[in-house]
């Protein structure tokens, strides 16, 4: 029995400014990662996004960045590991305050953008982000880039890992993802990307940008709600993933 | 038997910022109220401020503000009680996770500055307030203005409160802080002011600026650490307290 | 001869935020009141929205407002005249830098939201931002609600004004602005609101919210371009000006 | 003729935080790097910070840096180069009001902290900042690293430069600061650094921490005012030159 989760990046509107179809995108999703006011969000948004969650009934977890607003948590910052774990406890906790407040147990936890992508290389501060959720709820799950840095952090501390996969983006040998300024970066072709998808599935493999197949464990595929044509992707997707027999269900009865 | 609880403001420092003496003032208080990165703070001074707390044995509560930096909470903003709420949720989140990693209860919540002195005067801020509170954790004591506001909203919603006096302030005859801009608003004999406090705890009155005795409750005395004179004032109030038999302890003991 | 001038507020989008429709609406308008950082926007936001204005031959002012990006700089915030004073310095400044970098003349000074509404009531207020203004550059007009404390500061400092008045706002007997939670605040129907700014152009009257006719001078109306019915708008009272003779044009012919 | 410079950063208070002696250190400078918000200080302090400048007859410059207030502008920040020239063209503006209203006419531009370290290695980012300084005003002058890339693309731009050294940094052999966490970055003799400046000035010579001998220009010398010990070392350092017949002067003297 094949199962996946599918996992969306939410609730990143802030103030009078909005982002994203939430609405539009949770009735299609198991897993919604929820800003939590560094990169993105803040405490009204955070409200209103948990109370739509819990009535959809899907798992959310928490989604810290490094703080850049103005940046949308997109740019590298040279944060120590101990200002990373401490940003993480933050953005956990805070997200947290609105979870229990509305009777709802956080999944899980994935650093967004430039957090994710650093820590999916550096060990260190991946160990940062890890002593965090640690230290906070030892019952959280990690999700992070199948094969990078923070799943490796993680099992090392002893906690439970969701690994990640992209359908839209090109993998290096090394199952790290090619750079988005590289020709051929990204995966433009929907069918391509849902075969992709199911492979990496069912044969646990994907074919990275030199032509070689690499060995990937997929137990979420990250989609978008932030547009029509990302809408009609993600329930094109579901259906190529149901037909094939994936299950798309909840990261608990995936993780273990 | 009297009992009083004294308490101060700490982990107000920001990045390369430092603001008070919180190892001073730490072994003379018996809780204290650490910001929560609105008005002041980060996280990372939260993370060593909790830590600190901890290993002096104090309790600790959330001392949420409003998104204010620039004016260390200290202006009236027009928020509405929703937001209020939500920016009490997000605050009361992000310190608890700190204290959560360090294995410490929280124990109360008292607002700051701008926002503690508006939830005195507008009950439906003050409502606001306490169901960001009530939602998160019922056995949380709000610590707020005696005869204000936010006790009634608080007990109105089943909460416990904890009825704060200030040694160094003048009071209406309705039980409301003098302000600050008027003559006469500030106590700056020490005395006068130590005087004003044994005789809240035990008799449970004081003499308002009009020269009329009004009934004051006092459950907690506001202390400041952000000077060699603030530090012995503490020192010195402490002294007198336990001379007229009036045990200084933690809140628990007192709220019931 | 009849002149008016219309303006809006243009530049307010921020990071990867985006709010408005501001190459939609900028050939309709004669001047743009551009964000400054506080409120709203960004460096990067300022320098395309001042590099889209100067293509247009459209003239520039600065919109500085409260340091409240999460509200926007809608909220009051009891900010001292000599910190609002600062606030528009600052703001001023930082526009006027991409206006040289490109080029252009700044032409006027409107205050944001909050910022207006109550420098509009609140003499000392306002004085602190004709302070800035006349420091910084006494050619620049203040832009203003017609009829209120801003006005009247900038004229006792010597400062040329532009009197605002709104198409789609009920007036008090006072001239100024019926509060947004009343009823009958909004102005809902097209041709109503049109056929008051006519008046005001043409009689320098308008009917205030009781009936009562007041007299009001109009220099500039401001006008939206945050959605397609609101640039409708802009197209239909452009049209039906011009049908009544009245010439759209930008400040300098119209203020003295 | 020998002539230097000596400068120092300034204004680096915000809101209730105060960093800094500036008081102190004033009378003892020839030129003054005021800070604009980004990584420390606000409108008000800036429009203090300038007027104490003027009153003392110092020259200004403008010290942007990264939109880092928690972080103090130290880390690095992977910026474009076209967010970099907005970035920096908005802070120059936002001091130039100040120095506007006071009278003062803006000297120099000198990027704070990772992002002075930055521009020294990276043209492209050091071009963004040259473009933005050009734009504004041809006039000014860069003050950067003395053989840094900043100085290379501002020569390449047409504009002047004002050479910076350090009296307690160590020189690899390229030129460039041996990193802070490297043994042996920091000089910590006072005289032995006194003598390097004395060389770096008279014989246009530093020895590299290889023990090597590399050339060096000198325009400016850095120097803190962040301590009393701080401030002790920068009357040494204005005796040793003068008592050297090195004239102490400002930046127009030396820069041609």
């Amino acid at each position: 029995m094949y199962r996946i989760d599918l996992n969306s990046d939410l609730g990143e509107s802030f103030g009078r400014y909005t982002i994203g179809m939430d609405d539009k995108i949770i009735p299609l999703i198991t897993s919604a990662n929820v800003a939590c006011g560094f990169h993105a969000s803040d405490p009204v948004v955070m409200e209103k996004t948990i109370a739509m969650a819990k009535e959809a009934g899907i798992r959310v977890g928490a989604h810290p960045g490094y703080p850049d607003l103005m940046g949308f948590g997109r740019r590298n910052m040279n944060v120590t590991p101990a200002e990373a774990k401490a940003y993480t406890l933050y953005q956990i906790g805070a997200l947290d305050a609105f979870c229990k407040a509305k009777g709802l147990i956080m999944q899980h936890v994935k650093p967004h953008g430039a957090l994710y992508n650093m820590a999916a290389k550096d060990y260190n501060l991946a160990k940062g982000i890890c002593e965090a959720v640690a230290e906070y709820n030892k019952d959280l799950i990690i999700m992070a880039l199948s094969g990078g840095q923070l799943v490796q952090a993680a099992k090392d501390m002893g906690l439970r890992t969701a690994l990640e996969v992209f359908a839209d983006r090109a993998y290096e040998e090394d199952g790290s993802l090619v750079d988005r300024r590289k020709e051929g970066a990204m995966v433009t072709d929907e069918d391509e990307a849902i075969a992709r998808v199911i492979r990496m599935v069912k044969e646990k493999k994907v074919t990275a940008i030199t032509g070689k197949d690499i060995p990937i464990t997929a137990d979420s595929v990250c989609v978008h709600g932030d547009g029509v044509k990302a809408l009609a992707f993600v329930e094109k997707i579901r259906r190529a993933l149901t037909e094939e027999g994936i299950e798309i269900c909840s990261l608990d009865q995936i993780v273990r």
